[in-house]
């Protein structure tokens, strides 16, 4: 099975980018887990994502915050999707990193999910693995059944309790 | 191999859309195109999707603009990868479908891409296909590397034009 | 007399829905509500909504958070009058969740209310209500009658202190 | 049956707002037209709608753009349900009407639709009406079932088109 | 001399309010106090505007919040200067205010300042005042002065810290 | 009777300034026009700005584009109300020319109109002279009592017109 | 001398970023002029970068639309002084290109002008050589004062035209 | 070697700038702090900024808030390069401090950096001086290694730790 590489941009970002982490390790995937900046280890970052394919890694999500370039740099050096989460920083709510990395040009697509969107960026990972493997994509649709019923019981609560 | 299915709101998105058709096209994926509003057609948009996977569809490509709803409305009907195009329409510049695509809630991924940014939806097509399909993968970095020679050849014409 | 609906996305919205939930039982209006996300429980909603004129629903209150498409959901369903909240959410200050739900193409209407505002989507189902029920139209008026007086009493007070 | 009215805050806005006029029309629904303005004529506003509700009306159309104050002005003085539709001018791309219409304070609420959206304004007056006029819910599920037709024949020819 | 008057939509808008209510009283300018809401009181915001000059009033101060439309419904029942205060509310950061009040259509100007800009607008009072009353120009030019020399304290202070 | 001075930040500026030029000869409010430079001419902007109270002006009107500072370098060098009028310039639709003018520290206001707002600009000049110019404050009256028959006999014209 | 290095992310790019080449020749600087992605050919350009200093660069422009990763991807490769130019591309007015450049992490700063700011690009690049080139300081000094003169002639023109 | 002069609008600035003086003071670089108003003290920061280059100084960085005016005012009085630093202040998330500062027009260009980026704005003045001191230029590389090392030491770490 491919692995999936995780890839911040600072080691400040691991408080949003954990859920992403526990979220692939409760699928049981292989994760590699890296603090690459675009501007700071640039080299080190190509590296790593020239070889990824080699390495059997099979999805990069890289997150970064404010001029967030990390998750653009590393798709221009592979052609493995990459899924970009922006990271809301000090100013702006996010909306720098949001344009950052979604407003990609023509060649070169970030898959971009909303902005601290740690747990959806996985699940992306996930579904895009889920394309060829049959066993992920069951346990995604599972783990969509139990969260439809637990909303459903919500829903049963609320409604009571209103009523 | 895996079809890719693109899924405008609207026909009058087509203009902006085409380009994707084309792309995935010219890699030779087997492309099937359809209109469903996820507001006027929404029974059509979810049978459509919740047998997507069966009929041999890898990935699903939405598009739509204002509160634009079409990519989230499919992705909740399938664990397959969802890529969301907001389309610029005729107010705000297309920040409304953007946010409408990409900020969705937990649980349920758009793998957004730039307003009105066809080529690299089917270009992220192509690479989620690629992951495990080697073929779709060299071609995806052929294009790339001739990409990049045109542009090294405008880089030598302008830098001796302005020498 | 016909009922109200309130939908929300999560029971996270609660808080903020709570005030529309006071409101109309202070009013004596049936109120009915439930927890129903456009992309978790969509069948659900769907259904709900399907049946809600039938079952004595006159409007549907539907609130949600980041790209919210719960209300155009709801409306894409039915053709009772559907009253959007946006809710302000971690990010961006809830104007994710106003492109969202006000921004809807033609054909399919929300009635949108300002982000977070709760209390007047309470006041706006009253008023439709009110269109064709007196009784309701008496109180919405004492109301506003009741307030007035309390902001010209305020306006007493302010107007002895700086004075 | 009731009427409906369309208050537009300038002439200018008709070009706009003529597209509601001639939905309602379509349904049979008697229209009142005016042209009034929040701040050039409050006082013919006010008057109108203060004796709206005597007069028939059972709802009101308002559009202005930039600092729209109409449609919250006009909801000041009548507890009939105030749809506003916030008018694209010559900056801001209409953003500046839509924060103006949606963003009331909590006590007088303006249902909002999207900026230039008059079609959905007189969808979501007719919807209104309908919630006790069976003759007009019935016509708008009618519409809305020849619009999905339409949507699912233009599918079946770029279906084929693209085959 | 003339006086000013402040109205406040809401009697929460005081804790910004006051610093001009205190910046004119320190001026020895009589300052008259109102909390009138454009839409839960607009007749007594009407009567008392309409009135304003007979009553030796020269500038009115309006300030509100959110879709605020007070310093403009001022404005329509007056040839007095009007200014407005955009109150940053609890969402959008106080950009519904800012645009509600300064984007006003051509005949009906408002004279905004800035977001929460209380202190400007109680200092733009007296200058209007200032035009031709030489106390008072006098006076603002002495406050010039005197926050002037504060500066160039502060100046003369963090120059020698970071020698 | 005191005279009003237009100081725009480049002869580009004119075709929306005209307006307001136009507007105060209308009045018969002798005007002085300049074209000065916050960046390019700041030592004549200040010289002329020193002198206006002097040289018998009584309100300047400013009006610059993209980061609009003219507005604000006038203020800091007169005690006069300085208004100021945001250009829309070739990007960001006049958003930073608004945003540059009317978030003036605490001290130094400028009372700012709309964006492209040269009418209201003109409009709120005479109004600060009509503060103690009677036959001002009447022309300002009568124009508004004109421009309200103007708009009532369109409401007269379409409000048959759509019968 | 140094000479100054302009790189551009795209030909289309040329039309806008022209005038800086044309500034930089007006003062005798010699010029550089390179067409590189920072996606496409990241290794060229990281190339050009690194080596830049030694081949006797002294200061880089970097112009970029979008997404606009490029002044940073160049700036990450050099500890010159790199400018930043955004430029305005089909959707969000420049404000995508905006954040991208100006918003970089503590580290790496890039020195942003104006959106489509080709001219001040140059200009910037000029004062930084001027720091130590007392020649070019010269210039640009004599070059504000014709600019000016040429202001001082437009005020007098139009004071006098509306005289 | 040229000295850095930082300039605050206000003494409040401190509590970022101070990053930027200790960045210097680092690299031994001579500081001039000063605390000048571009509309309270405009006549001090004009003497000031004219005479810098005859100082010794070769760079000015200039922070402000809101219509943060004052790096484009001191940029207008000379030929020095002129760094801005947009100030995060009450409201709008430092959006208009920003806009003011970089949307400069032609012929008087600021070198903005990031919303509160003071420690990228002492690098930036660093690296200009660098241009012709290869002592700083060394030592700002050594700092880069430095600080690529401590990442990749993080890399390191956390690589390990959720291996």
């Amino acid at each position: 099975m491919k692995k999936v590489a995780i890839v911040m941009g600072s080691d400040s970002d691991l408080k949003v980018v954990e859920k992403a982490i526990t979220t692939l390790k409760d699928y049981g995937v292989e994760t590699v887990v890296h603090v690459y900046s675009a501007h700071r280890t640039p080299v080190e970052a190509k590296e790593f994502t020239a070889s990824a394919r080699d390495n059997g890694i099979g999805v990069i999500i890289a997150c970064a915050g404010k001029a967030a370039h990390l998750a653009g740099a590393i798709a221009a050096n592979t052609t493995l999707p990459v899924i970009g989460i922006p990271i809301k920083a000090s100013a702006l709510e996010g909306m720098d990193a949001l344009l950052s990395t979604v407003q990609m040009p023509a060649g070169i697509p970030v898959a971009t999910v909303a902005i601290d969107g740690a747990e959806n960026a996985a699940l992306l990972a996930l579904q895009i693995l889920g394309v060829t493997d049959s066993e992920i994509a069951d346990k995604l649709q599972q783990a969509r059944d139990s969260k439809k019923a637990k909303i459903l019981e919500k829903d049963k609560e609320l409604n009571e309790k209103y009523k």
